[in-house]
C-alpha cells in the first residue's frame, strides 16, 4: 500500500520510560511478513486509565478492559494483536483471549485483571490463540526502547506508525509522555480510537490519569472521524509508572504544563490518524461556532465531517460549498439560515443566508487544491464552538474496502 | 451516463388523470439539450397534501410549500424546474421564485398559494428566475399524456425517470394513482424524498390525503437511503381532482384499497430512486427485527445502511459480515450482542453472538454476487421491526460526486 500523501515528513524517536519495556513478534495469523504481536509489561506496575468504545458489539478484549479498570488495580502488562479483533466471537473468544492472559501471567508473575489486552483487526473470525500462545512460549525480548517496532506491530491498514512524545513539567520534576496509535478505516471513535496508548513516567493518581484521560479524548480522538464507522474495538489506554508523591487531585495546578503536553500529544496522534484515513489526500479541519452550546457544534460539525458527498466535493477539488449548507441543515441542531456564515480558507463566502458579494470561486478552489482544508461555519444562534478533523472521500477508500480482507 | 444495471427493463406508461395537464420546456438554465421545466395544471383544483425536507437549511421552495399547505386552499398549479435548488439564495432566491409565481397565477387565474414549486440542483446559486419566466411568456402546451415527458424533466443525475401507476377500488369507484419521483444522491429523506409527484382522481379531504401521505412516507420515501445525506429540498407532494362526495375520515374501510394501492406506488417510487442511486450496482434490503421497538429498529437498520464499510463490502461483493455486526454495535440503540441472528440471503450466519456451525462463506459470497441482496438483522430485544433500503457505494459514486458540477 502507498504511503499517505499527508503522512509526516520523518518519524519521531521515543525515549525510554521508566518501568517501560515493550517486545514484539510474528504470529503469521494473517500479515505474513511482519511483526502482529506486542507485549508491554510494566515491572512495578502501572497506574492505568482507558476510554473503550461505545459500541453495542463490544469485542472480547474491550469487556476484559472495561473489567479491570473497574478493579481499580496497577497494570502489569498489556498484549496487543493485528489483524483479528476478536470481536464477536462469543464464549470461544473468551476463552481464546483467557488462553493468551494466562501466559502472560506467568510471564508477568501476576493475576488475569492485571492484564491488558486489545486486538484489532476482522470482525467475527475465531481468534487463533494458539499462535500467540506459542510465540509466548517461545519468549519475547522486551527491552527498554523498541517503540518503532511496538507501534509498527499494531498496524493494519496504516500506511504509517504514528508515534508521539512530549516533556512536561511536574514541580520541578521532567516527566516524559510517550504515545502511539493506529488507525485507518472504521474510524468515527465515541469515547476512544482504534488503538492508542499512552504512557507517561508521571506520578499520578488512578482517578486523576482517568479524568485527565477522558477530558482530553473527548477533544482529540473523539473529535476525529474518517467514515463514520465507530469500531467494536476502540481503546485508548494510558499507563502512568511514577510511584511517589502520586497526585490526587486534577485540579492541582500543578499538573497544568501535564496537561497541556498531553492534551498536545493525543492532538498529534489523533491527527495523524486522520492523515492516515483510508485514501485520504486531504487534511480537512473543520470549526463550527454560533452554536446552541459547544454538544450542539460538535454535532453539526461532525454532520460536515461525515457527510459523502462534503467529502467527495473536497477530494474533487470541487467548491461545492452548498454541501456545507446541506449538512449543516441535516444535523437536527439549531442553526439560523438566514444568519449562516461559512469561511473556506481565508474567504468569506456566505453570509445572512447566501452567498457574499464578490465571492471569488478560484479563492475556494485554490485552498481546495492544496493539502489541508479549513472550513469555518458559524450557525448564528449561540455561544457553542467544536472543532474536528477528518479526511476526504476518494476512490482509494472504495478500492481498501471493497476488498478488505483478501 | 450510462444507465443503471438496477433499472427496470422497461417504462411504464402512465394513463390520464381526469382534471390534471402537465407540459414542459427547456430553459437552458444548467442542461443543455433537454426539458428542465414542468408546469403542471388542475384547472378545477386538486386537494393537496405534502411532506417536506426537515433541513434547517431548506430550499425557498420547501418554505413556499410549507406555508400553501397552511393555508389549506387547493392546489391551482405545480411549477418544478432541475439543475438548480433555489436552496440557500435568501431574499433574492425569495424574489426570484416569486417573480415565476407571479405568471404562474396569470396562466392558472390563480392565487400564489394556490402555486406549488420545486427545486432541484446545485445549492447556493441563484436561480435564474429571467430563463423560467421567458418559457412561461412563450407559453407552455399542458395535456392530459405528458406523463413521461413531465417525469424525464425533473431529472438531474439520475439515469432512468421513475414512473408508477397503479389503480385502486374505492367502493364501487375505480380511481387512478400517478406518481413519478427524481433521485439519485443526497438522498436521505426526512419526511420526504429528493422530489415526488402524485396525483390521483380520487375525492378525498385535505386530511385524508394528508393523513395517508404522512403514514405512507415513513415506510416507503423515509425508508431509503442511498448516501445519508439529507437535502435541502426534499419534497413529495400528493394531488388529488375528485370532487364529489370527499372521504372524511382516514378510517374508513372504504379506503382500505386506496391504501394499499398508494402504499404500493410509493414503495415503487422509492425503490427506484435507490436503483439509480448514484454509482449504485446493488439493491440492498435490510430488515431489522427484535428491536426495543420500530423505531429503534429503523434507527439500526440505518445505521447499516449508511456504513460505508457495508456498503464498500458488497460493492466488492465481500462477505465481510463482522461489518454489520459494527453497524448494529455504532447505531446507539439497545441490541442484544450475544443473541444477534444475522441472515444473508437463505443463509443464517450468526447466531448467539457468533458465527454458527457449518458456515459456509460461498454462500454468502455467491448472494453477494447477485444485483438483490438481502439482509436479515435480529437484535434478540423486543418486537420492533423495520425494513429499509438502500445500494451499495462504489467507485461511480466517487466519480460523479467530486465532479458533479462540471
Amino acid at each position: 500500500m502507498k504511503k499517505s500523501p499527508l503522512a509526516p515528513d520523518t518519524i519521531v524517536e521515543l525515549p525510554e520510560i521508566s518501568g517501560v519495556i515493550l517486545g514484539t513478534a510474528a504470529t503469521h495469523m494473517k500479515y505474513k511478513n511482519r511483526d502482529d504481536l506486542l507485549l508491554v509489561l510494566f515491572p512495578e506496575g502501572a497506574t492505568v486509565a482507558g476510554v473503550l468504545t461505545k459500541s453495542k458489539c463490544s469485542s472480547a478484549p474491550v469487556d476484559q478492559c472495561k473489567a479491570n479498570l473497574k478493579s481499580g488495580k496497577m497494570a502489569k502488562a498489556l498484549l496487543v494483536n493485528a489483524g483479528n479483533s476478536n470481536a464477536f466471537t462469543g464464549q470461544a473468544g473468551i476463552d481464546a483471549m483467557t488462553s493468551n492472559i494466562d501466559l502472560v501471567c506467568k510471564i508477568a508473575s501476576c493475576v488475569l485483571d492485571e492484564v491488558y489486552v486489545a486486538s484489532t483487526g476482522v470482525i467475527g473470525e475465531l481468534l487463533k490463540a494458539e499462535l500467540i500462545n506459542k510465540k509466548l512460549e517461545e519468549g519475547i525480548k522486551v527491552e527498554k526502547d523498541n517503540w518503532q517496532q511496538a507501534s509498527d506491530a499494531i498496524l493494519t491498514t496504516d500506511t504509517f506508525p504514528k508515534l508521539s512524545t512530549k516533556q512536561a513539567k511536574i514541580g520541578d520534576k521532567l516527566v516524559t509522555i510517550n504515545g502511539f496509535a493506529k488507525g485507518s478505516g472504521m474510524i468515527a471513535p465515541d469515547m476512544a480510537t482504534m488503538l492508542g496508548f499512552i504512557f507517561t513516567d508521571a506520578a499520578l493518581d488512578q482517578a486523576v490519569l482517568q479524568a485527565l484521560l477522558s477530558s482530553e479524548n473527548d477533544k482529540s480522538f473523539n473529535s476525529i472521524t474518517v467514515d463514520s464507522d465507530m469500531s467494536t474495538s476502540d481503546t485508548v489506554l494510558a499507563f502512568a509508572t511514577g510511584k511517589n508523591d502520586k497526585i490526587c487531585d486534577v485540579r492541582d495546578p500543578i499538573l497544568d504544563d501535564f496537561k497541556e503536553k498531553l492534551s498536545e500529544l493525543m492532538l498529534d496522534l489523533s491527527h495523524q490518524i486522520v492523515r492516515d484515513g483510508e485514501g485520504a489526500t486531504k487534511f480537512i479541519t473543520i470549526k463550527v461556532s454560533g452554536a446552541e452550546n459547544d454538544g450542539s457544534a460538535k454535532k453539526i460539525a461532525m454532520s460536515i465531517a461525515n457527510s459523502p458527498l462534503v467529502k467527495t466535493a473536497i477530494a474533487g477539488e470541487d467548491a461545492n460549498w452548498g454541501r456545507i449548507v446541506m449538512a449543516v441543515g441535516k444535523a437536527g441542531e439549531r442553526a439560523n439560515r438566514d444568519a449562516l456564515m461559512i469561511t473556506i480558507g481565508n474567504q468569506k463566502v456566505t453570509d445572512r443566508g447566501m452567498r457574499v458579494n464578490g465571492y471569488d470561486e478560484d479563492l475556494c478552489t485554490q485552498h481546495f487544491q492544496g493539502n489541508e482544508i479549513d472550513i469555518k461555519v458559524d450557525v448564528g444562534v449561540g455561544e457553542g464552538e467544536a472543532t474536528v478533523w477528518t479526511c476526504d472521500l476518494t476512490h482509494d477508500y472504495i478500492s481498501i474496502n471493497a476488498d478488505y480482507r483478501s
